[in-house]
C-alpha cells in the first residue's frame, strides 16, 4: 500500500470564502461531485442528497458485501454531508423541496431528463425558491443533436477532441489518462456558480446554469483550436512532442534504470539560445557548442533524432531525479515523469498540505490531493467523505428545524436513511 | 481554412456576474490568461498590463514582421483590455501601483521571483491596497524542491502525473494533447478568486492566493490516485482502454473510411447488461445474445479481443457519424472521435453559441470556443482580444482620471504605449 506516514504538515486552514452558502447536491460519479466538493473546500455547506439504498453510484457499494472500494468516492466527496432521501416517495420529494427552499445553490448531473421526471425541474424549483442558483451538468448540450444521449468521461473526451490530439503520430487516437471530461467540467461550473453567488448577494436573483461535458472539453482544447485557426487543418498527434514545433530538444529523454516511467521532459526554448548551450555543458558535450548542425532551434529541429540522442546518451546514465537536479540547476526547463505512487510517496506534497491524509471513522486512512490553491500560505483542510446518511439527523434539524421524533418517524417509514 | 460561415446564433448575452470587479492582469502565455479571461467572460473588467515593446509573449509578435499568428493570443485574451506600461521605468511602476490601488484583483504568472524583482510583491502591494485579492500562478509550489524552476505546460503535466497514465500499455509515457497544466490551473485559480470576491464583498479583506501548475494537475488526476489507494500500485497506461477495467466492450472501434480519427468510443456499462444485448442487435449479431462466452461483463472482458472484433466488423462498414446515430439511438453510451477541424466546422456549436466568431478590427475573423456554461439558456459574448495598448487612453482616463494631456506626455516619454 502507498505510504501514508504522517509528515509535518503545513499550517492547514478551514477556508471560509463561501461560508454560509448552502448547496443541495444531487450529483453522482465525478463531474457533479468534483464541482460541489470544490465549493465545500472553499467553505460552502454542501449536503449530498442520496438514494437511501445504494447512495451515489460512485460509492460503488456492493449490496451485501463490505464497502471495500471507497477511494473513488473519497476523492470527490470530501468535506460534504450526506442525507439519504427516497425521492420517489411523495414525502421524500417534499423533504427535498424543503431543503431546496433553504438552499442557495442546487447542482445535479443525472442522465438527460431524469431530474425533470423526479419533479425537480428548474421551472418547478424556481417557484419554490426564486433566488436559487440551479446548476445542471450533462453530457451533450441542449440543442446538440446528441442532447438525449448518455455520456461518460471517455465519451465527452472523444467527442470534445482530446483523443484526436493524443497518441503517436502514426497511431490511433488515444485516451488522455486524466478524467478531464468530468473534473474539467466540474471546474467551469463551480467557477460560474461562485461568480453567480457574487452577483446574487447584491440582487437576490436566482439563475439557471447549464454545461455540457463535450462543450467544456473545447475550453481545454484551445491551443489546438489556435493551431487549426493558423493552419486550416486538424490539430494532430505527436507522441510526447508538440505537433508542428520548430524547436529541439523538446520532449522525453529516457533515464536510468529504464522503468516504464523513467523519463524526464526537457523543453529548451526557441527564444533562449542559451538553453541549448547550457544543456551541452551539463551532458558533457561542450565540443558541440557552436556546431553548425545544431546552431539554431530550426537546425536542431531538422536534426532532431541526432539532437535527442546527444541528450539521451547522458540521461540514460542518470535517474530522472538526478537529471532533473542537474539540468534544472542549469536553468533549463525540465520535469521528471512521475507516477501516482511516486507522487503519493513524495512527502513534500504532504508537508505543503497539497496531499493530505483523510482520517475516516470507518475506512482506512487515505492520502489524496486537496484543493491546490493556498490562501495566505495555508492549504484547506480535508475532512472525511460522509457515510451514506451520516448527516441526516443533523441536516434535517439544522436546515428544517425537524425534531428527533419527526426524523425518527421519517426513518421508520423509509423516507430517509 | 476552417469554415467561419455565420450560422444562426443563440441569444447571446453579456454575463454580468462579476460586473464592477476590476482585475489588473499581469499574466502571459496561457495559465494566467485563461484565468483572467474566464473572469472577463463572467463580467469582470480585465485590464492586461503589457510590456510596451512586445506585449504578452503569447502574442508571438515577430519584431518587424506582420502580426500573422494571433490565434493563440485570441483564444486566451478575448474580452480583455490592454494597456502598455513600461514597468522598468519609475513612472511606469508608479502607474502600475495606481492601477493596483483601484483594483479588486491582481493576477500574475511571471517566472519565480520576477514580480518581486519588479517591486510588486504581495508585501509591497498590500500596503497600497489591503483589500486586494493577489493571485500568483507558478510552475512548482512554494516549499517544493523545484520552487525556483521554470515550468511550462508539458513539464507540469509530466511532473504532475498525466504522462504516466497516457499512452499504450507497453509504450512510453505520452503527452495528453490538451494544455491542462495551463488552463486546468487557470480554472482552479479563477474559482478561488471568484469565491474570495464573495467573502470580500462582506469583509473588505484582501488575501494572497498561490497555486502551482504541478499541484493543480494532481486535482485532475484523482481517479488515478483512487486506483493507487485501492491497489497500492502506480496507475497505469492502457491506450484508449481504462486500465484495470473489468468490463467490455469499452474502447475505440474503427469506422469507415479509415482515416486517422475515424473511430467511435463505445462504453457499455457493467451495471447495465442490456447495453451488450442492444449492441448485438445493432451490429446484426442477435445470434450471440445469451452466448456463454460473452454473457457477463467479466466474460466479455476475458474475451475482449473477440468482443471488440464483433463490434469492429460492423463499425468498419459505417462512418463514425452513422455508428454514433445507430448505436446512440439504441441507448448505448457512445461518442465519435472528433478532431478540431470537424468540431470547428460543426455548425451546431455555433448555433448554440458555444463556438463564436471573433470579429476583430485588424485580424481575420476567427471561430473559437467561448465560455461553455450557459446562463438562463444564453451563452456569453466573445469580444475581440485587444491590440497591444489599445485601451491605454481609456483605462488611464476611467481608472485614474488622467486627462488627454497627461496620457500624451506619458506616451511621449515612452512610459506607456
Amino acid at each position: 500500500m502507498p505510504d501514508t506516514t504522517s509528515a509535518p504538515i503545513a499550517n492547514i486552514a478551514d477556508f471560509s470564502f463561501l461560508e454560509g452558502v448552502k448547496v443541495v447536491d444531487f450529483t453522482q460519479f465525478e463531474a457533479g461531485p468534483s464541482c460541489t466538493e470544490s465549493l465545500a473546500w472553499l467553505g460552502a455547506d454542501v449536503v449530498k442528497v442520496e438514494n437511501p439504498n445504494r447512495g451515489d453510484p460512485g460509492r460503488r457499494l456492493r449490496p451485501g458485501k463490505p464497502d471495500d472500494d471507497p477511494y473513488y468516492f473519497h476523492v470527490f466527496n470530501a468535506n460534504k454531508k450526506s442525507v439519504g432521501v427516497n425521492l420517489k416517495s411523495e414525502r421524500g420529494l417534499a423533504l427535498a423541496k424543503d431543503l431546496i427552499r433553504q438552499a442557495d445553490v442546487m447542482v445535479e448531473n443525472f442522465a438527460p431528463g431524469a431530474i425533470e421526471r423526479l419533479g425537480l425541474s428548474y421551472d418547478v424549483v424556481k417557484e419554490i425558491n426564486p433566488g436559487l442558483i440551479y446548476a445542471q451538468i450533462k453530457g451533450f448540450g441542449e440543442g446538440s443533436p446528441y442532447e438525449k444521449n448518455l455520456s461518460f468521461d471517455m465519451i465527452a473526451q472523444a467527442a470534445g477532441g482530446t483523443f484526436s490530439v493524443t497518441g503517436e503520430a502514426d497511431g490511433p487516437p488515444t485516451r488522455p489518462g486524466i478524467t478531464l471530461g468530468d473534473t474539467g467540467t466540474g471546474m467551469v461550473m463551480a467557477l460560474t456558480i461562485a461568480s453567480a453567488l457574487y452577483k446574487r448577494a447584491k440582487t437576490g436573483e436566482g439563475c439557471h446554469l447549464q454545461v455540457a461535458m463535450q462543450d467544456a472539453i473545447l475550453h481545454y482544447m484551445r491551443t489546438n483550436f489556435a493551431t487549426t485557426g493558423r493552419t486550416g487543418k486538424p490539430a494532430g498527434r505527436a507522441g510526447s512532442k508538440i505537433a508542428g514545433s520548430h524547436s529541439a530538444p523538446k520532449g522525453l529523454s529516457a533515464c536510468a534504470p529504464g522503468g516504464s516511467n523513467d523519463y524526464v521532459y526537457i523543453s529548451t526554448s526557441a527564444a533562449n539560445p542559451e538553453h541549448w548551450n547550457r544543456l551541452l555543458k551539463v551532458v558533457g558535450r561542450e565540443d558541440l557548442i557552436g556546431d553548425k548542425r545544431y546552431d539554431t532551434p530550426q537546425d536542431r529541429a531538422a536534426n532532431e533524432p541526432e539532437v535527442d540522442e546527444i541528450v539521451n546518451t547522458w540521461t540514460r546514465t542518470k535517474t530522472k531525479f538526478e537529471a532533473m537536479e542537474l539540468i534544472g540547476a542549469a536553468g533549463i526547463p525540465i520535469g521528471p515523469v512521475l507516477d501516482t505512487l511516486e507522487l503519493n510517496n513524495d512527502v513534500t506534497f504532504e508537508q505543503r498540505g497539497i496531499m493530505q491524509v483523510m482520517e475516516h471513522s470507518v475506512h482506512e486512512p487515505f492520502k489524496m490531493p486537496t484543493w491546490p490553491v493556498r490562501v495566505d500560505g495555508r492549504p484547506t483542510r480535508i475532512k472525511p467523505s460522509p457515510m451514506l446518511g451520516e448527516h441526516t439527523d443533523e441536516v434535517l434539524r439544522d436546515w428544517l428545524d425537524l425534531d428527533d421524533d419527526a426524523v425518527a418517524e421519517l426513518k421508520t417509514d423509509s423516507i430517509v436513511k
